[in-house]
């Protein structure tokens, strides 16, 4: 049975267990293996805690064989980096990659909504920069495009759902989706 | 002689080019060959500009011998994602990586000075969440574990320079730190 890394902000979660073991079973609903990330397994207070949680993660990477990411906006405009790194990782593994976002808007529209812009020209040829005059990207992704081309590249396109506020970090519709993106992509076992 | 992917948001700088230039002169004197992103070589009104600029970053990456990757913190607590990203692609095909971020503080410090947050406990056992009650990582890192440990287990320690704020994204002090760490872990040249 495939196995599938369950990458996502979501170990932060005060229910990071219960949520973790919803998405497993909607792995085995289609047929997968769901690996969550040990962040919740090793005691906090061992010394070096965090680079065993990081070398566990790490290891578990290598042993999926596929990996669906949260890549919902966490803590400022952007996807969570722990979890954008594992995206990475993956893809240099070179194993495919599915992706979701709980927030449909792209991410220029996000960060004009939320934070100071400055515009420059109008119409098609309007250029946006932020408060240290750092240009913003404007092709209608949803977050940098590093992100969206290589899951677009290595797995399937990223899948945009607008969750309820208060469901934010535990709606699993796009994870499903993924779910159905990742068997239709894939032989059933491996 | 090896190259190195000079990742990090530089590439959103007005002065882009200028920076990745100075970069590619510092590699020179340490007996490196620059690679600088392609962002800025990509016409962005042409169609699929994104996916081209993805296409060209991923094989630039996959070209390189090793990464240096600018993990200052970008529009939010955390380091910019696209960075983050290639940073993972390059662990993931077994390269070296080096960073540097030039905000000294730790990730829980600046959260807790900027965003509002929630303790639990007092002392050694205290613990901090954010406002969307989600757990906030209290290990003495500069950001997500993932991050400083993808380093440390990978290259060399993320080094932690405190740059002047107006040079927050051009300060080359912790690049060229990384450029000796690399120097002195990697044989002369390939």
């Amino acid at each position: 049975m495939r196995k599938i890394y369950l990458a996502g902000p979501d170990v932060f979660l005060p229910d990071a267990i219960a949520i973790g073991q919803r998405k497993k079973e909607l792995c085995a609903h289609y047929g997968f293996e769901g690996l969550f990330p040990f962040d919740n397994e090793i005691d906090p207070n061992v010394a070096d805690a965090d680079r065993l949680i990081y070398r566990a993660n790490e290891q578990m990477i290598r042993r999926a064989d596929l990996g669906i990411f949260n890549l919902t906006p966490f803590r400022g405009p952007s996807a969570d980096v722990g979890t954008v790194f594992e995206l990475g990782a993956m893809v240099g593994l070179g194993k495919p990659v599915f992706g979701y976002t709980n927030i449909a808007e792209n991410y220029l529209d996000r960060y004009k909504g939320t934070y100071t812009t400055r515009q420059e020209g109008e119409g098609k040829d309007a250029k946006w920069y932020d408060g240290n005059d750092m240009f913003i990207e404007n092709y209608g992704n949803a977050d940098n495009l590093m992100i969206g081309n290589a899951l677009a590249d290595h797995g399937g396109p990223l899948i945009r759902h607008r969750a309820a506020p208060e469901r934010l970090f535990e709606d699993l519709t796009g994870f499903e989706a993924c779910l159905r993106l990742a068997s239709q992509a894939l032989p059933k076992s491996a």
